[in-house]
């Protein structure tokens, strides 16, 4: 004898199946769903079994409604439909060339909106130790710096950033780096993500911060439809040119874009070179379940190296003060 | 002008509200469902309002059943309750007491299902490095003990772990620490914890590993309607006293309990001192996303002091090999 996981939820003549079959069955199979309701389920959302259910476009966007009321203070995470698009990744396209990826704490992949509500996307180019502590892209200074950005065109949650390379590379953005970002796999991929979140999302503009960023965007075809502002990577070592292409964006964008309701109004502008106001916490709601409430507020994590016995290993080095 | 996160899912009538307000209308406010697709759906799940629906049991249900045949390869957190659940944990409690517990990278709440399908709950002390990193309960050399003896009784998924405390402790179980955890908001959450474990999930047995967890189960009154085994922690220092205590356990529960549809029998035992046969990886599921494939296989994460400067930091150093 064995029993499935999900017995003690269905009738009796449902049980001991795998979640495969089960989840192909009619919502009729849950324990105390009669097969009238079931149908009038099934009509009511044009569903015929538990997967659909589950998928259904109405359910999910009652669930985000409703985890957006409830203020929950993390971010939950892809689920289905995202889980697989990640999991697509190319990531032996990276793992193939370690002398231009840090391949050891890898992958990263967003920050934000995965349920459909993003009206900015923001490209970067890689994760660094803090994103790599916290899982989600644009967690560290930089992070930081683009939340002070959204802060002051009114945006607290509608959106999601994505970087060029989901491995933070080695070096500039030139020679290998760039080829590798304009062929194959990483360039495919890349440009399927794009498609399903311009298909998925109310996208009204577009950021690219930083030269890669730019490249990435400028090689998908989508992009002609949008409204896209180049930006300096916020960690540009000329502080005259980051608040120059921040400030031009911002001013630009404020004049066409709906804030959210609820946003504070910020009308201020990047200093140069930039001071604590422009700087502004990640968001607990943008952050894994789990991380201390500290990790998004300043900088805890770098690359180091120390000699343990005769072997010496990248590690990460996380700090809590 | 402002504009709502979900304006672009709902009727005209029905935007530029905030999510509170959106959550308590009626799924009729989505964009494309009628008044009479809206009225079926609330008949045939009883429910009025999206956060509701959001909510509902069966929905919950179907998503749980379909993740778990999609094989999402990450645990998804806490949703809507249980987040509620633990950001009513009483941290102030852990803070006022600093030479007790270490509070700089916590806390720590559990690893498992959250979805109302452990049939076997596991008590364990206290989270460590390993479990810091990993956001998880059980995820070091200790979890990958506790995670061979699930798949020795023929459980993949259908578990919860969690710990007497939250937050590593300093020391041993015993004077101060024993008293805080028998007193107070220590005990009176964990309880509160095990009251809506037990009141949503089918559990049919408890392991409790170590002194702590058998004291923090012998002070929750629902215990009473339990088979509870008592073992060693996995990490106690005389390993024949794990072997017998776990080889016990084992063969006490493999005789009552149901195994899992679809898992592999393994009818070995636990050795003395126990060989790599003992340790299995956390399976990635139990892990939030984007933990790097290495985390939960072997140990990763440690404690470290290093002098940087003028000052010296509680660090946890993230070791990928």
């Amino acid at each position: 004898m064995d029993r499935g996981s999900f017995d003690h939820w269905l009738d009796a003549a449902d049980r001991r199946h795998s979640a495969d079959t089960t989840a192909e069955r009619s919502p009729e199979a849950l324990f105390g769903v009669t097969r009238a309701r079931s149908e009038m389920l099934c009509d009511a959302l044009g569903v015929a079994t538990l997967a659909e259910l589950a998928a259904h476009p109405y359910v999910l966007r009652a669930q985000s409604i409703h985890q957006r009321a409830q203020a929950i203070g993390h971010d939950l995470g892809p689920g289905v439909a995202w889980s697989q698009l990640f999991a697509d990744a190319p990531l032996a396209s990276y793992q193939q060339n370690p002398e231009q990826f840090r391949l050891d704490f890898g992958p990263v992949y967003y920050r934000g909106r995965l349920d459909g509500t993003a009206r900015v996307l923001i490209v970067g180019q890689d994760p660094a130790p803090n994103e790599l502590i916290g899982h989600r892209a644009f967690v560290g200074a930089s992070g930081q710096r683009i939340q002070a950005f959204l802060r002051r065109i009114g945006m607290t949650h509608d959106y999601l950033m994505v970087n060029t390379f989901i491995y933070p590379v080695f070096g500039q953005f030139n020679g290998r780096l760039r080829q590798l970002s304009r062929e194959g796999d990483i360039l495919d991929y890349r440009n399927r993500m794009f498609d399903y979140i311009d298909a998925n999302n109310p996208i009204d503009v577009i950021i690219a911060a930083g030269a890669a960023a730019q490249d990435a965007v400028a090689r998908w075809q989508g992009s002609v439809n949008h409204i896209v502002h180049n930006i300096a990577h916020p960690s540009a070592r000329d502080p005259d040119l980051v608040a120059d292409t921040w400030n031009a964006a911002l001013l630009a964008i404020r004049d066409n874009l709906t804030p959210q309701t609820g946003a504070q109004l910020d009308d201020s502008l990047f200093g140069s070179p930039m001071t604590d106001e422009d700087y502004e916490p990640i968001p607990r709601y943008d952050l894994p379940f789990g991380m201390p409430e500290w990790h998004g507020v300043g900088s805890h994590a770098s690359r180091g190296r120390l000699s343990s016995g005769h072997t010496d290993h990248t590690r990460i080095i996380w700090e809590s003060t």
